[in-house]
């Protein structure tokens, strides 16, 4: 959402659907996933390991996280250090946030207009990065 | 506040004032602490540095933490992942939970009703634990 | 093996092969995954998020981790922390060491002799808590 | 480093002698600090506290980090965790590896050439990002 606002092109995948090689096409990947168990869902983390045909060339791509748990402390920061580990993994470039989520989008329970914006505001930071970087 | 439910022998310090032989003399140290840059704050820091005097003599003791942070999203999560690391660091024994607040009690802004429970829960689980172990 | 040498039963099955009813029987588990993405493998958070159907039960259950990564500084630790988060949302109780490997048992490749006795003493210090807990 | 190797300007500076103004002035902030209980030692965590003062206006600077623990397993991972998520929450961005310390740098000990290879990789990537970003 943010990111189109800056004039970054979009296209949003099912980690179901999405092939391996779309990683490639883009220079920036915003993950999200319910809170299971303080991490990741399993098909994210599933989904990420078998990224690992393209292991080296995702380095220096931005990557962005967003996540939902049903309760507060209910694990949704610490399933987005998870996200941003995998990407630093890859070699991916992560930015913070200063003001609101610092480590990427949080909701309890189904977003509401406040978690809707903290996901505007890191499309739109991750959008502007990619036009700093990649032009 | 819990753990005094349960039967347990409770002694409040604050950080500045506690003495590191303090930490000897009892079966549970829960440790609370303000989110600062999304870890526990520089005093909380400073004082598990100093205690290294007592390495290896914590070992087989509980630990528990309770973190307040400013917003949800604001580290609060990872300031208590940031305590217990600490507590595994010197061998000490952690407990999470299947309900409420997984890694222990978190408060956004000055705890309401909510987070008091789950500081309750913490209390009496962690004094529970030490009956269980401690006799 | 280590917990064996307290006296402990142990029983040793691949997580494709583990059957969620299996984790309801023993006092304590201990998971081992190879480091993928900084992170426990895809197949142990996919059993993980299955374990779902015994949410609540696990509590008060011992938990422990290993790990082996390809390269020092290749995420083992963080692989470890993943797996304790994972435990901790169970409500599991897990320790820490305060020598040697403080988070569970880590390997760089293969495990060599000094990971095999971490793994030991990994098992030793979650068998001998068992047994001081449930007798 | 490796920054230097790259064209960038760099300035060494001990945490008890950095001012925090001199955070303003560079592009990025490459922190090191022994490991200590898991974590970042105390007067880095208090240097993160007191940049407070500034919060807001390191956004969108660079940020790496390096660590040394005294044994593998010891933590320093975990302390490099820790360093990043601090930056993250002054809005700082951070850039993983795909190859070699995925974190930062990590040695085991006082640092060996392998050590030393990995600081200079994260010297250059830093800097490197530096130009790519501020020119």
């Amino acid at each position: 959402m943010g990111a189109k606002g800056v004039g970054a092109e979009i296209n949003l995948c099912d980690v179901h659907d999405c092939s391996m090689d779309q990683l490639l096409e883009y220079d920036g990947i915003i993950a999200g996933s319910p809170t299971y168990y303080g991490l990741a869902a399993g098909p994210i983390k599933d989904f990420f390991d078998r990224s690992i045909v393209h292991h080296g060339k995702l380095e220096g791509k931005l990557g962005g996280a967003f996540s939902s748990a049903g309760i507060l402390g209910g694990g949704s920061e610490t399933a987005l250090i998870s996200i941003l580990q995998m990407m630093l993994v890859h070699g991916m470039i992560i930015q913070g946030q200063s003001r609101g989520n610092h480590y990427g989008a949080v909701s309890i329970g189904a977003p509401d207009e406040k978690a809707i914006e903290q996901c505007r505001q890191l499309g739109k930071r991750v959008g502007k990065l990619a036009l700093q970087l990649f032009g």
